[in-house]
């Protein structure tokens, strides 16, 4: 078991050699802050996350919350924990200043609640959903519901919820049968039932804020009829004081297999009492706004993914080190003595695989952190629309790739320690159930895949595909080093034949059933999901070779040398693998839209 | 979820039509046996592990046991269960009738034991356990051994355990610590820790029988000094009858991640008490005798794997024939009805997939049996030795490939349960969190990619990779139909490129320096594996297409239309993934080999 939750070594590799997050600091928006600023945010991350989150881990999946008598009952460190991250500023900590909050960059943001989620993914659910559910606010609210519900929701006061899904609509979001009807006193009455919402209920703040997506009486079928509405615990008055009980209540708890801490929740709103709503903008608007927050939570999917694999990677390399067992094949002397695991070439194999999925998945999340930053904050309006654009593209790959890939990390992590990671003495078989949660919800990847290659490749005639790959050239032309180019080569060969089976696909798509195109989406997303992360592996490489040359001690030449022996890993063992889906994608296989219900 | 554990049409058709279960009864050994005696026994274990096992699988694993007072706690329909095996004669089903047995063929009775780990897992730990140790005393116990500790462990009133691994030597064996100390009253004096022992306390029986392996003073270093000792719980008399308690106690539970219902104990031996050991066979031979034990164990947990992972699927299977959840990409009216999430195509992939790999491992599994079956009881004393080799160079895969495939299969039928999967209100993250344990005992996998590359394939000059080529022929002329012939030639080209790089590992390993050419064993093992069950499916392609051509229903239509399918999968979905396999093995590549500790 380690202290470690992110290398920071890693992280600022990452954050100032890789990706250049200084350069931000010519931005208008982020002229208060300096390197120093954000280091010491970092710090303050990592810190708490240590101190306040890392310490009720294990206890909070063990402990799980428990529904008694109406109420939920909690460890008291989920709270303190909670507290602890609003009094620091994060829950604000993307916002104005004039707002209460540090204008601090999205990759600073990505990267501090890394160290909360490596900590303790359960925990730190609560105030990730009160910041999606504010910024949702923030965005489409009216002036009056800012006002009411922003501050309390950014001080911690008030947490936030997401209410999407449906006993009967999970996926299908087009089904949702919760109604809202209006009043003449200008909020509606909710009425319906949700599941699986994620804090739909606890014990840590005097309110909840539930973002609750429903249907207006005589709205059109679809997803064309949903509206937003702002649905609190407790009707509150104009400045933001909770008063009388609103009807929504807590049907009962969900026991899930990971994630404990987090509750998750079936609530029925107007059962037993009114349920008042407030509409969130335009009637029939809202999956459009939900859509913005579950873009945000995508990336937040595959940005915890990505970091609980990185902790599972960082406890089984402690254990690997630590651990005597066996000697090589060479050494036949029975009687010499044991050496660490990590002597052995298959332990070297499976360390080395988790260091490729969890630092270029975190490497991959930040760089939809930055494109979010560029979208926003650059100077130049052209660069802030392409970010926009190639994000949008991206947005299924950065959810979708880490929440695979996270959990064959902690997979392997459990079989780095053998019998003990079977064990909940140790801490790897938990990372591994919580992050099983990552390739299911905002989105499961089936539906990343379809959305990736059913929509995002072709919106605005395949500008974002564009953007893609001239970025993409950039880093190909700078791998002059003779240890790279062989990489941008195979990269390059690849990613033609990509375009190409994607050009083929698109001309399928276009030309009538979609069916045969679409069945095969997820190999299409398991391709282009590895060529993206062996271009984030060959960003870190070119500037490994810079790092390794201007290295001046044993730790820094060490450091880059793990780096390009991942990136070695990454081009030989896993960018290969999809080598299978351009002949499946290519082929059109229809091995799996022929099967028939009744052959199983 | 579903009340099927195993398909019965479809292990019918595997026993019957792929293997010929029937030409058993040819041989003296079973002659008082039927197809109806068969199927009767297998009706038999259907029931009983409906009834007895399926019944308590959730509530076991919820309520684990617990250690209280010195005494462990369960639920007592566990011992309902134990009994009720006991009772049908599963105990002894392989044994003479002399010896109170059914002398099942071992085919019949692996089918068998698969119902009840699909059943109940944790809770067929207790028997499965009770009849290894029972086999080693038959075998390798003296006369007095046999009378004493058979009948009692046969009936079901002892159980047994295996008790290798020490706190310090998981797959180190050849480091034990563990001491015996030979008296002049015939027994040993038994001193040291062991953890990871399955079973090794309970309230089911009234005496356990520990198989111990400890080293006697004096002996060799390493494996070679290796013994192996009868230590029971409660000493007992001539008759078998359990007196004064042995010196050997329970220092703890060990708490998994699965499997809960099986206990998992670190016991001690002769810390209060002394702790009497009689020796089995020969000193120093204790590892030989195991390793029998060992290979059994081992086939059974390739057994149990695929089991799980075919329970999974079955219950996956009926969820996503019931749940409505969305429309076809083809499907633009919102108020068309919602479809059986079995239409959609990325649905079908999970569910063929997890087909394709649970029937495959219960073929590849029954194979296994058959070739125990042949080994013992063949006519022809070359055809026995050939099987036993075989066999013997197959352990490691079946061992292997179904732990890797289970354990997918289940990660599969979690994704399409979708959110409801992740839950613990639904069975298949149970099934998921049961069958991460068999990567990992009766050697992990990396050990059994060792045990192939670095001794199996080369044993007796290759004799068995020779009797695997020849039998693989057979069925690859014998694929002379359209549907059949052409990946009957892709697995023939593919079996000629992976002896190509055999012979090449071959050289290298006997040219010098063990290391490299071992360094990715893992890739040699998954290469073999997929070629192993590729064939598997092979043979079951080639029996649906003579069950179609005499299909006389629908039903049998449609099942072996499933069957072809399934086999189309394989061969154009998993057996491609070893192309990655053959380049890596071809260039001895060594990123992982070369990888430097300092450098993670």
């Amino acid at each position: 078991m380690t202290d470690t939750l992110i290398d920071r070594r890693d992280l600022a590799f990452q954050l100032y050699d890789v990706m250049d997050t200084e350069a931000l600091l010519q931005r208008e928006r982020f002229r208060d802050h300096s390197k120093d600023t954000f280091d010491a945010v970092i710090e303050t991350a990592d810190r708490i996350a240590r101190e306040t989150f890392a310490n009720h881990n294990s206890a909070a999946d063990k402990d799980e919350p428990r529904f008694v008598d109406g109420e939920v009952q909690m460890l008291p460190e989920v709270k303190q924990a909670f507290d602890a991250y609003a009094e620091a500023g994060f829950l604000a900590g993307r916002y104005d200043e004039a707002l209460g909050g540090m204008q601090l960059p999205e990759s600073i943001m990505a990267a501090c609640n890394g160290f909360f989620t490596a900590a303790n993914p359960g925990t730190a659910g609560y105030p990730f959903l009160t910041t999606a559910a504010a910024n949702l606010i923030r965005v489409f609210g009216n002036e009056q519901q800012r006002r009411t519900f922003l501050p309390p929701m950014l001080s911690g006061r008030f947490a936030g919820t997401m209410a999407l899904t449906e006993p009967h609509a999970g996926s299908s979001l087009a089904d949702i049968r919760t109604s809202a009807s209006p009043t003449d006193q200008g909020h509606y009455l909710i009425k319906g039932a949700k599941i699986y919402i994620s804090g739909g209920e606890q014990s840590l703040t005097d309110n909840i804020v539930h973002m609750v997506l429903a249907k207006i009486k005589g709205a059109p079928a679809g997803v064309k009829g949903i509206s937003l509405f702002i649905v609190p615990k407790f009707r509150v008055d104009a400045d933001g004081n909770p008063g009388e009980r609103n009807g929504v209540s807590l049907a009962g708890l969900i026991h899930k297999l990971g994630y404990r801490g987090t509750t998750s929740t079936a609530l029925s709103f107007g059962d037993d009492a009114p349920c008042h709503g407030y509409l969130v903008g335009e009637p029939h608007q809202g999956l459009k706004y939900m859509f913005q927050m579950m873009n945000e939570a995508r990336l937040g999917v595959g940005f915890g993914a990505a970091v609980i694999g990185y902790r599972g990677y960082m406890h089984s390399l402690a254990y690997a080190k630590d651990r005597l067992q066996g000697r090589k094949p060479s050494e036949k002397n029975p009687e010499s003595p044991q050496v660490p695991i990590i002597e052995h070439a298959d332990v070297r194999r499976m360390l080395l695989a988790q260091k490729a999925y969890s630092e270029g998945g975190l490497a991959l999340c930040l760089f939809g952190a930055r494109l979010m930053d560029d979208q926003h904050t650059h100077p130049d309006p052209q660069k802030r629309e392409e970010a926009g654009k190639l994000l949008d593209l991206l947005t299924p790959v950065i959810k979708a790739w880490p929440s695979e890939y996270g959990p064959k990390a902690n997979d392997l992590a459990i079989q780095v320690y053998g019998g003990a990671g079977y064990t909940r003495e140790y801490p790897v078989e938990q990372c591994w159930r919580d992050n099983r949660l990552n390739p299911i919800h905002e989105g499961t990847n089936g539906i990343q895949a379809l959305d990736l290659l059913g929509r995002k490749l072709w919106q605005d005639q395949s500008h974002g595909l564009q953007i893609l790959l001239q970025e993409m050239q950039v880093d190909l032309k700078a791998a002059t080093s003779e240890r790279c180019q062989p990489w941008a080569l195979s990269l390059s060969e690849t990613l033609q034949q990509a375009v190409k089976v994607t050009q083929t696909l698109g001309k399928s798509l276009m030309g009538g059933d979609p069916d045969p195109a679409l069945a095969n989406a997820s190999c299409y997303l398991h391709l282009f999901g590895n060529i993206i992360v062996a271009w984030m592996w060959l960003r870190q490489a070119n500037a490994a070779i810079d790092g390794l040359a201007a290295a001046s001690s044993d730790a820094d030449r060490h450091f880059y040398n793990g780096k390009l022996q991942a990136a070695q890993y990454f081009f030989h063992w896993e960018l290969p693998t999809v080598a299978q889906d351009l002949v499946l994608l290519r082929n059109q296989d229809n091995t799996c839209l022929n099967m028939q219900t009744e052959w199983f």
